[in-house]
C-alpha cells in the first residue's frame, strides 16, 4: 500500500500546501493471485475530511483501502469546517471540490467523475463530507458523514462577542460567514439541499451515522429529520458510543463496504 | 545535517501543526578535527519566518548553519502575517514567540535564553521577524528583516469593502485585528517600539536590508527612518537586487555571520 | 502526541538515513488536571524494532506512549535482521546500540541509561530486540521480542547456493556473516548469552511470546527453552494466532504495561 | 512547483522504501499567460541519481524543471552503485530500470516512453546513470553522468582482505559481484556497452563531465577514451572544478537545457 505527501501551491488557499494519498497500486508479487487480478480493476477514490483539532493523517486502516480498492486522498482543512470562508485565502469548499479534485485527477488519473469519487468525513469532517457533497454534486457521487458537527443553526444565532468552548464569535464568523446570513448561505448545507431539490438537480448517496452517546446527536437527528422531511434518500444510522476515533473506525468499516 | 519534520498539538492554533528543524550535529568522523571540537560549542537556534504564499522550507542554504554551528526552526505561518487575528487559533505571534520556543526548549534543549535565540525573515516573515522580536524582547535577542511586507500602515488606512491585489478586507482584518485600531495595537510594530522605550526595555539587535528595485522599498525606508527618529540602534543595508529569493539568499549569508 | 521523522548523517551506516520518533509531550492543555502532572515525570524511551519487509512507522498505538508516558525511536532496518554485517556500512547493531542511542541521548536528552532504554521488535525485529539487547546490556534495561525469527541455527547450516523462499545464501552472507562461524559469532544471540553469562555480566530483562499458530512456533520455544537451561530469567507467552500484526498489537499492549 | 514523498513496496528490493518527486504541474494563475500555456505540453521525465553517502533529496534547483518543464524522480541508492548486486534485494540496477519506470507510469502517467524519460546523476550516481542507460536503452534515451565513480576497473582488480578508504571488499562484492567476474559482467558499464554494439542496438545519448581537480579525473577520462575507440557518440566536458555539489549544479544547469 503505497502512501504519498504530496505539496503543492493552492491558487484558491493562496500558499503552498499538504495532502496526503493512499494508493494501494503496489502490488506485492507473493499475493495471491486472484488478488492481483482484482487490482486491475480502475480505481474509484475517497476524500477524507479530518475533523476539528486534526490534521490531515491516515486513520482509515489501510486494509480497508487494500480489500475494496480504492485511493484515498487527506486534505488538511485547518478547522476551516471545509467552508467557503469570508477572508481570501480561506475557501476550503472550493479547494476540496475544485482544486483538489482537479489536481487529484491531472495528476494520477484518478476520480475521474462522480460515480468514482466520494467523500468520508467524521466530526467536523462529517459537516464538510455533507456540505462539499451537497456543493459540488456533479463531482461526488457518495459521501460518508459520521457524528458530525452539523452546527450550522448554533452558529446562525450566535451574536457579536458570543462564541463557546470551542471557539470565539470572531472564528465562526471567519468559517461560517456572517452568521445572520447562515440561513440562506451556502455555507448551509440545508440551504444546499433546498436548492438542489428546487433546482431538480440529483443529490449525492447520503450516508450519516451517530454515536448513542455523542453530544452531537441532537444536530444529527435534526439533519436526519430534515432530509426526510425534504424527501431526501438517505442512510441514518446510530450505535452505541461516543464522539471518538472508536466509533468512526467501526463506522468507516461498516459504510466503505457498502459505498465501494 | 540532521533535517526533522515535527508534527505537534499546538494548543495557540488550536489543532496539530507541523514544522521543520536544521540541526548541523551529526559530524561526520572524516571532517578534520578542528571542525568536530567547534561541533562541541552550545547551539544557537535561528527561527525562521517565511513569505506570504509560502510555507516552511529549509531555503538558508544548509551551509549557514554548519558553518556557524547553529539550528534552524522553520514554523508555518500560514499567510498569517506572523501576529495575533482576533479568531480563535489565529495567535501566530503567540504561537512563535510563546508556544513554539517553549516547545522547543523543552524538546531539544537549544535556544535556552535570549542570547542564543534569533529570528530571520523576509517579505511577511521579514514583518514578522522585526514584530514578533518587538513583542517577545525578552525572548528573542536578534532579528534580521529582509524585504519586509511592513505593511501596518497601509493596512490601517483600509475601509471595509477595500483591499489590494493579494488580499480582500475581511483577510487582513482576520490577521491584524480591525484596521482602524491598528495605531494603537500589539500588532503593530511601530506601537510596540514606543511601548518598550516608554517602558525603558530592551530592544533586540535589529538588521535590515531591502533591494533598491524592490516594491516594498518605501516602506522599509520609512521604517528605517522611524528607528532612527526614535533613536533605536539597528543596521539597515539597501543593495541592487528585487523582491526574490536571491536577495533572501545573499542578505541571509551576509547578515549570519555577523549575527552568529 | 508528537511526531518526528529525522534524516542524519549515519558514520556507521555512511549515509543519510532517517528515523521516526514519538514523544507524547505535547500537552492539551484542555487534559484532566491529573495527566497533566503525570507528564512531568521523566520519559522512559523504547526502541521499536520493526520486521523483515517492513520499514519504520509507528505500529504501536500512540496512546500506549501516551497512557505511558514513553517517548518512541523507530529505525529503518532494512532486512538487515539488525546485525552487523561483513559489507562496509551494514552494520546495523552498531548503528542501533551505539550510534542512534548517543544521537537520541545528545539530541533530546531522552533514554539517558539503561534504567529507561528498551527494546520492542517483532519477527526480524524480535530478533533484532533480543541480539541488540544482550549485544549491549549496558545500554538496553529491557527487550520484548514477538513472534521473533530466530533463525540463526537455521543459517548456520546453510550452504553456498542455498537459501530458503525469503532470500538466498549470499543475503543471509551479508547480515549474519560467514555462515559456518555463526555458532560463535557476536551474531548470534545464543553465543552472546553464553559471554554475558560467563562474564558475569547482568542479562536485560526478556519478555517473549509467540501465537500457536505461527510458523516461527518452534525456533521460538527452542530459545525459551535454551533461556532456561542458561538458567536466564525471563518471561515467556504463548498465545492463539499466526504471525501478524493482531498478535504484535495485543502482545505489546500486554508487555507494555509490564515494562513501563 | 509541487513536490511529493512517496512510499511504496518494491518487489525487487523486498521492502516498503521511498522515493521523491517533482511535478512542476501546480501552476500558479497570476503567472504570464504563455507560461501556463507551456506547461500545457507533456511533461518529460528525469530519473535522478544520487552519489555515495547520500539520499534522495532535490538538489537540482526547481527552477530548471520549472523553466524547462520535467518531472524529476528521485530514488533512494543507498550506497548500491545502483547495481543488481548479488544477495537478495540488492537489485537497484532492476529496482530503477524497471520496477520505479513501471510504478511512475502506471501512477503518474509520466515518462511512458524512451523519448520523455532521461537520467542524470553525480559521483556513484553519474556511474548509475551511464551502466543504467546501457543496462535498459529502451527505457532511457539519454543521460547526463557529472564526475562520476566509474570504479569498475578498480574493483575488477581487488582480492579478498583488500578494499579502499571508502569500503571493504565484501562491500564491493556485494554491490559489484565477485569482482574477478566484473570484466565480463553486466554489472560493468563498457562490458553493456560492447553488447549493445554487437547486437546492433540504439545506444542512449550521453553526456558527461568532470572538473579538472576531481579526484576521479583519471577514469572520467579513460571512459570517454573508451567510448571514443568504440565510436559511441557522445558529449564530454571538462571544466574548472573538484568534487562537489558545485560542480554538479553548474553542468545539470548546462546539460539539461540541451537535454530538454
Amino acid at each position: 500500500m503505497a502512501d504519498l505527501t504530496i505539496r503543492f501551491y493552492s491558487n484558491v488557499l493562496k500558499r503552498d500546501v499538504s495532502f496526503l494519498m493512499v494508493i494501494p497500486n503496489d502490488i506485492r508479487m507473493d499475493y495471491p493471485r486472484e488478488d492481483l487480478k482484482r487490482k486491475d480493476r480502475p480505481m474509484k477514490t475517497l476524500f477524507l475530511l479530518h475533523g476539528f483539532t486534526g490534521a490531515a493523517s491516515n486513520w482509515v486502516a489501510g486494509h480497508l483501502a487494500e480489500q475494496y480498492n480504492f485511493a484515498i486522498v487527506i486534505p488538511n482543512g485547518e478547522n476551516s469546517f471545509w467552508l467557503d470562508g469570508l477572508p481570501t485565502g480561506r475557501q476550503f469548499a472550493t479547494f476540496v471540490g475544485v482544486e483538489l479534485v482537479e489536481y487529484v485527477r491531472k495528476t494520477f488519473h484518478l476520480a475521474m467523475n462522480a460515480d468514482d469519487t466520494y467523500l468520508l468525513g467524521f466530526s467536523m469532517g462529517g459537516f464538510g463530507a455533507l456540505h462539499t457533497a451537497f456543493a459540488f454534486p456533479e463531482t461526488f457521487g457518495k459521501t460518508a458523514a459520521l457524528s458530525s458537527a452539523l452546527i450550522h443553526n448554533e452558529v446562525a444565532n450566535m451574536k457579536e462577542g458570543q462564541g463557546n468552548d470551542v471557539a470565539n464569535y470572531d472564528y465562526y464568523k471567519m468559517c461560517f460567514g456572517e452568521p445572520s446570513k447562515l440561513p440562506e448561505s451556502d455555507n448551509n448545507p440545508e440551504y444546499l439541499v433546498k436548492k438542489l431539490k428546487a433546482a431538480g438537480k440529483k443529490i449525492p448517496e447520503i450516508y450519516m451515522a451517530c454515536g448513542t452517546e455523542d453530544f452531537l446527536l441532537e444536530p444529527n437527528r435534526a439533519f436526519h429529520k430534515f432530509l426526510e422531511e425534504q424527501g431526501v434518500k438517505h442512510t441514518y444510522e446510530e450505535g452505541p458510543g461516543i464522539h471518538d476515533m472508536r466509533f468512526w473506525q467501526e463506522w468507516a468499516a461498516k459504510f466503505i463496504p457498502l459505498m465501494f
